[in-house]
């Protein structure tokens, strides 16, 4: 993403909705080739998420919420990482220069990268003959050796989650019709879709996580397979109590009218919520920092030393069984 | 990318072809959500380019070549930045989890990264519905402000450029049958079939490049839409004679028979050389540096003080006029 004159549709578009963007010094304007990112004793968070139409948006979602849908997938990396937003690189591929989808969508971009402090340091915007795709590798501080890692949850320790889950499976379900249209109504389906379309990064509690948590990921795929990678990776197990994972208005009550079972949910992705482990001494300081931030936040179970999947039980002391843990894509 | 246990078709997939090319201790073994890069006191150095299946290489190109030009375009951003590779992130766009792309393309992925020393940190494997699309973003190393940019090119430096121009828009102008294909052999065909699929990215010299040159870009839409945009945001203009520009055997060929214009070559992109400007008392000392390291260096022109688009002038000293500088996507 870098322009000299004007001279191609390519860098016209670049310059009209993408340059403005680039905040950052580090990004030269969008004039270079390459980005510059400043040593400031910290170590630089990397990840990347990339998100593709009709997998992970649909054709007629608003191109606004692609935008933030696609920063924000990777804002919520860094967050569960404990990592300070610093910047990010954006991969565009794109059917045509539509300028009706591309000014929404850079706004947008542009407005989520100043709320967020993530400036847009640099990219690539090429043309491809199939599916939009929006892949966007962004980066964050943390001090020296301090990214919280999903393996650190020990025996004993408290898993936690933030927000609400389940809501963006349910909106997603919405959006492709059947029994959850059926079963909602207008309101119900906004905040759900809502949910789908735009997740929630949790970068309020970025340095909170970094400092109290043992283990934290952000479920991106489902609660269930979420947590059984991050105990795989710890090498423990954890027992689950499934009333009291935390769900929205509208989740519940189509659990209590039997529309979808609570299963579905926590096998459900795209909740870019934080799961972590906090040990017991620290589950107090941890809840109150959260909260002052104003970020819902539930307990919903104990790290336990085995080398099992985790268990889900429900309020009769039963472990329900879970079909499918989480989303893959192939 | 990221896995614990592997539960999932696409956890198995990085753990059998991706994690082995995870050799950096800031990578945890594609463990985690996220990579870190150390801090040493360097700048980092950010490039991020996609090719696209049907753009940037052909449905039937083999893998393992798709691999190397995924990461040697950015390889050859750094080389030109003069930044040492660092490590990269992968988004890789797949329509099925084939087995018999995937591991030729891994193999090929760490051999490469472990030749030009730059090892995979992180990534996402996504399934799309369209093109194949594989995304890097690669990070090298600069000691504090010594990137060299596109802008700093002066009226009266030299402009200079490594290895050969024109022979990767011959050898995709060969595999799409026509023309230039029905005037090379079979041995023509293949050095300029393999000039598309395989850049040579010119990592050795980008120490040399970040001691000597000016101004830097790698070329890759086309050396005339390239210096166009060089001299753009450097306030200059440059004099470059045409006979001067290297050309390989092959396209000497094909140029003397007259299949093929010069004009073509220089508006052809994927060259992926380096172009940059180096002020007279130093072109010496960059010569034998280049020498040395075994590149292959013309020079070609030179930078003049005015603020026109630069003048491709013939051995009569005609000025060639150009239809399309460069190539874009849009």
């Amino acid at each position: 993403m870098a322009s000299g004159r004007p001279a191609s549709g390519e860098e016209s578009l670049i310059a009209r909705y993408f340059r403005p963007l680039a905040t950052d010094p580090g990004a030269f304007h969008l004039d270079d080739d390459a980005a510059a990112l400043k040593p400031d004793g910290n170590d630089v968070v990397v990840t990347t998420d990339a998100i593709v139409e009709g997998v992970h948006f649909l054709p007629d979602d608003p191109p606004d919420t692609v935008a933030r849908k696609a920063l924000r997938v990777n804002l919520s990396d860094l967050a569960a990482k404990g990592a300070t937003p610093a910047g990010f690189v954006l991969t565009l591929a794109l059917r045509s220069a539509d300028e009706a989808w591309l000014k929404p969508f850079a706004a947008a971009l542009g407005e989520d990268a100043g709320y967020f402090g993530c400036p847009l340091l640099g990219g690539d915007t090429v043309s491809t003959l199939g599916a939009l795709m929006v892949s966007v590798t962004a980066f964050g501080h943390v001090p020296p050796g301090k990214m919280i890692h999903r393996s650190g949850a020990k025996a004993g320790e408290r898993v936690m989650v933030t927000g609400t889950i389940g809501d963006a499976g349910l909106g997603l379900a919405i959006l492709r019709g059947g029994k959850v249209h059926a079963a909602t109504d207008t309101a119900a389906r906004d905040v759900l879709i809502g949910r789908y379309r735009v997740p929630q990064p949790r970068v309020a509690i970025a340095e909170i996580i970094r400092d109290h948590a043992s283990a934290s990921m952000d479920v991106s795929d489902g609660l269930a397979g979420d947590l059984t990678k991050l105990c795989g990776v710890s090498g423990v197990s954890a027992a689950i109590k499934l009333q009291q994972i935390p769900l929205s208005h509208a989740a519940r009550d189509l659990v209590s009218r039997g529309v979808v079972g609570l299963e579905t949910l926590i096998a459900g992705g795209d909740d870019y919520e934080i799961l972590c482990t906090i040990p017991e001494e620290r589950v107090e300081a941890f809840e109150a920092a959260v909260q002052r931030a104003g970020v819902a936040l539930s307990s919903i179970g104990t790290i336990v030393g085995a080398s099992a999947v985790p268990k889900f039980v429900d309020k009769e002391g039963r472990e329900i069984a879970l079909e499918r843990l989480s989303y893959s894509h192939f």
